[in-house]
């Protein structure tokens, strides 16, 4: 007997019939020998309309604890129309929301922390043999007050609970039938993959790969939780995603991701000297503008080019603020590019290869395809280059390295 | 400065225009010196939508807990609205769910009975000047999981807020003016009552007036919660529902009302002997029909009548239950008539009038009118008549008794 939580996203619960075929699913679960917990994102479409509700009401900035309150409400409908859909088909089931199932956070309405699940609750009910269906995306703060997760919380209150309760899997429903090696659309070979280490996925999660949430696949790396990521519509086995000692196979790259959603801007010929990086990344901190990856070039005359990336919707502001230090700190001249994409490889054996980079620079070459900026880290690497380019650059790169196949065979511990 | 709490209904909050107008009310009413507390329903056809949902999903009988569960969410989310709504007029206002306000029930979902409730939170948010919005219909059972009132819950929730912070009035927002005489599509000459006391508006709602909820009245007679039953749509007084001392025009008759959702069933010709009313009565109560008049007639030849009242929708199924019974006890006949009404003068006035009765027979004497049925308390009169005759019945007592003005002056005391 296995201990699994189950996590439905909206799409998976958008109707009655859609929540029928859900319970089905549980209840064959439970059929095969297992204990379930499920955990239910809002029905398709029922957070944007109360959203909207609450931005006629609420105007742009509602009050958070209320947004929460109200919220929060649609999950705790689809968890009480799935308990009742189990019930009829004579599973026992019991609705819990986030504060029944004890899941405690921080006060930071709309964007709340987890501090704790009480496994309690949970292990007394499927101890009975019923099915506890958990209301995803929120929790209860410190005064009581119910409190949401912010984007991508439903995945992340499945992993927690599979924390607490110590599951053997959390998996996680979604419209594709795993994690793939590439984009299947961009790439026609690509290829769905076993195993895949968290560190990988964190890393395909942050450039682009839109499966599981990044805070969903941190959780589950810190607590060791083993990820199902699969598909919603038939029972084959997706893609697990677990430690890297459990990964039997292990590629050299298990994936090429890309992003066009950044922007590059270039502060150029600035006279050298020390706090010129703070002098232009403060303002932009302080403007909560996120900046990706940074190169900072020396001219022989010695004044320096300073390079960096944004995403794509704060370009303008950045730009803009970058414009106003430049001519402070006697710039010769700031320019921006919009038509820009990431193409990156990870890969855990990449650790041990010195020689993927130079691979990868000679493969992009080989098409034409120049290279603004690099940023490496132990287990990928990513380039920027002109965004029309994205495809052949990641065709050639999953030719190279994924359909090769090269391979690192692990040592059985 | 008084305390007040404000209750609206569906109707009241059924768009974000609507609710708007509400926070604008409800500011008003703080600006005008008052401390205030909003108890609200779910925007009207929220309810009906959940229901729908639970039918499809949880078949006729969905489980209570989750049925409370769903259908509890509408109420969270009209209160988060309104909320939103009044913080951007510059109002400051906090949500409360049924938990959140410690309003505590016993575990009976779908017909909770509230148990208590914590004056402290309210009180405390009160007196830092914020309005305190309370969902509705809902409250929390002793295992902490959500339950709901029943129908008119809202009422009841609004006048068990209102004796716990011992508010000065407890203002019910309807779309009708107030309480009349009598219903004015009938009567053109009703009128709105400026005083009732809880003994007649609970007569009153029991015989067919739909302005308040009978359990909330009886709720705000225990604890002499001054009601006042109020028009949403402007400022002018309703009608106020106060203690038999408070109502300083002490009427004979208060309003004389009409309700044609009864049925009238016959059983004939029984040998009168012990035990025949247990023998009729007692499968209708366990078929959970509730009788409403009851007659027994006994003829010069030793046998009785029984006839009796029932819901028109009980109908078919008390006719089908009399016959069986019927058929063994040798009644000589069982026959029904749904083309009936109860017509029913109510007045605290009529205590100390033991001429209303004979009065009131006259007058349906004189317009032709045949009584089927006649049941008495202290303080109302009622007659089942054939249903044509209910519009010219209700308009010749309402002349006979309001109109006419028939009034015991009452001493101050």
């Amino acid at each position: 007997m296995s201990l699994i939580v189950q996590k439905y996203g909206g799409t998976s619960v958008g109707s009655a019939e859609r929540i029928r075929a859900v319970a089905d699913r549980v209840a064959q679960t439970v059929r095969a020998g297992n204990q379930v917990v499920v955990v239910l994102s809002a029905m398709a479409g029922e957070t944007d309309s109360l959203v909207s509700l609450a931005r006629e009401l609420g105007g742009d900035a509602p009050d958070p604890r209320e947004y929460d309150a109200l919220v929060s409400t649609g999950e705790q409908k689809s968890a009480a129309l799935l308990t009742m859909a189990l019930q009829r088909i004579g599973q026992p089931a019991q609705s819990l929301s986030g504060s029944q199932v004890g899941l405690r956070t921080d006060a930071s309405h709309a964007r709340a922390r987890i501090l704790a699940v009480d496994a309690e609750p949970l292990t007394e009910l499927l101890g009975s043999g019923t099915v506890a269906v958990v209301t995803g995306f929120q929790g209860v703060g410190p005064s009581g007050d119910v409190t949401t997760l912010g984007r991508g919380g439903s995945d992340t209150t499945a992993v927690a609970i599979a924390a607490a309760i110590r599951a053997d899997a959390c998996e996680i429903y979604t419209d594709v039938d795993g994690v793939f090696t590439a984009d299947p659309r961009v790439v026609p070979n690509a290829r769905k993959l076993a195993r895949v280490a968290y560190e990988e996925m964190l890393e395909m999660a942050s450039l682009g790969a839109k499966v599981l949430q990044i805070r969903s696949v941190k959780f589950a790396m810190n607590y060791s939780v083993p990820l199902h990521v699969r598909s919603s519509f038939h029972d084959g086995e997706g893609t697990w995603v677990v430690r890297e000692e459990d990964v039997m196979e292990r590629l050299v790259v298990s994936g090429v991701t890309f992003n066009a959603k950044e922007a590059k801007i270039r502060v150029r010929g600035v006279k050298d000297q020390p706090g010129i990086a703070a002098r232009i990344f403060t303002p932009l901190s302080e403007a909560e503008i996120v900046v990706d990856m940074i190169l900072q070039n020396y001219a022989q005359d010695g004044t320096t080019d300073v390079t960096f990336t944004v995403p794509v919707g704060d370009y303008p502001r950045a730009l803009k603020i970058a414009q106003e230090v430049g001519s402070e700190i006697g710039a010769a001249d700031v320019e921006g590019d919009e038509a820009i994409a990431k193409v990156s490889v990870v890969g855990l054996g990449m650790k041990d290869h010195a020689g993927v980079a130079s691979r990868m620079f000679r493969v992009l070459a080989d098409e034409g395809v120049n290279i603004h900026l690099i940023a490496t880290s132990e287990i990928k690497i990513s380039v920027v280059i002109d965004e029309r380019h994205t495809g052949e650059a990641v065709r050639a790169l999953h030719e190279a390295f994924v359909d090769s196949g090269a391979k690192e065979p692990v040592e059985e511990s």
